[in-house]
């Protein structure tokens, strides 16, 4: 006797800081092989899980989704407790939803939104240490928000993208793109239709050198549509960086 | 040849996770012990650090206060990139500053205050995991307020001292205790003279006592001035507790 499957969406937080990333791999705890152990155990088979953004080690998530094709008839509220009691405390899932046929949480998300945090004061905040990029000497946040904008529209990022990636084309569009200064810190939020191995934090590497006055403003949108990745500035380290949302 | 000793007053944060709490001892590292060592490399001679509060294993700091009687003569600005340089990353010196003469961080103390986290929502953040007490039942923050406003004033707090302590008095002076909810969280900010070990932690557990219904407002006032520790509710997890200030 066979049940119908079905899709489901799965939207959950996790702090990266012990994390292997997002991605099942050998040597290490990934939020991807805990999701799916989780749902193997309720499936009593094997379940694949597909997340929208695949974070790397040390990368944190407020919104990541997956998404997963399932057998078992438990309803979705039933199947969040499950897998939160499943789960280890830094990995919450907060919600479970039943997905349309065909819905795919990578190939299927419209818009994805992440935000970097720096800690630009002379002495960390201790509690920020896992969550934002220190850098004590002070930094130019308007002459950061000028090249920001400029990166908004659809341009080819391959001068962002670390180098050694394969994709089939290097061309995304950014709708939101800004610098804002919260008391201590300095966030960079960046929104688009989709984001290049490691570009948000080349970017942020990239802005970083504007903001010690290496590099202008100007200088960040001519590494657009052309640029090579030695043109752009360093990746910022992972622990800054959280994928905020995914909008479908 | 000997040089005048001078007092220094230390200001400092730290994340309480890792450590064995304040309080120098065997079998795990505490701040106190750590700050110590950084001292007493500097001076060349054992050093002597005194704090204004001992915060136990799993409490945080936002503003602990330290003092030490130093004999090297480096400026304040030279120790604090001293001490940080040689302190982990989840102990932050914030300021060094030179004390008059006879300043002490526990016995010269005015006041202080601490909050209490409660995430009180179904699923828990993770970021807030080490930070928060996680409470998934709704808990009535009005209830809690009414009890928590009651313990304004001078009042013997013998009900909420952990068992086997032994002060001279347990009488204190609150003037601030109120409990507020932001977003998905409670928080519990409470200020006044001086605190008795598991004071807050105890409060706290009894207010939540009283945020389930099991406990009416009104009974949490009638534990001061000849309440039992037996009477009040049981001590809430170190975890959710942080001291933020000390003042002289």
């Amino acid at each position: 006797m066979t049940f119908a499957h079905r899709t489901i969406k799965i939207t959950l937080a996790y702090d990266g800081t012990r994390f292997v990333g997002w991605q099942r791999q050998a040597g290490g705890a990934s939020i991807q092989g805990l999701l799916e152990e989780a749902l193997t155990r309720l499936e009593g088979a094997p379940i694949a899980v597909h997340g929208a953004g695949r974070t790397d080690a040390g990368v944190h998530a407020e919104g990541q989704v997956a998404s997963a094709r399932i057998g078992f008839r438990h309803e979705c509220a039933t199947v969040l407790r499950a897998l939160n009691a499943m789960l280890p405390p830094d990995i919450r899932v907060g919600a479970v939803e039943d997905a349309a046929e065909g819905f795919h949480a990578r190939f299927s998300a419209r818009r994805k939104a992440y935000r970097y945090r720096i800690a630009n004061v002379p002495v960390a905040n201790p509690f920020a240490r896992g969550y934002a990029w220190h850098i004590p000497e002070p930094l130019d946040a308007a002459a950061m928000q000028e090249a920001a904008a400029a990166l908004i529209g659809r341009h080819d990022f391959a001068a962002f993208q670390s180098s050694g990636s394969t994709v089939a084309t290097t061309v995304r569009t950014i709708d939101r793109s800004d610098v804002l200064r919260l008391g201590p810190e300095l966030h960079y939020q960046v929104a688009g239709d989709g984001f290049l191995r490691h570009m948000v934090r080349a970017i942020v590497g990239t802005l970083v050198e504007v903001g010690r006055g290496a590099r202008r403003p100007a200088d960040v949108a001519a590494l657009l549509d052309g640029g090579t990745r030695a043109g752009a500035g360093p990746t910022a380290p992972a622990h800054g960086l959280t994928l905020v949302a995914v909008e479908y």
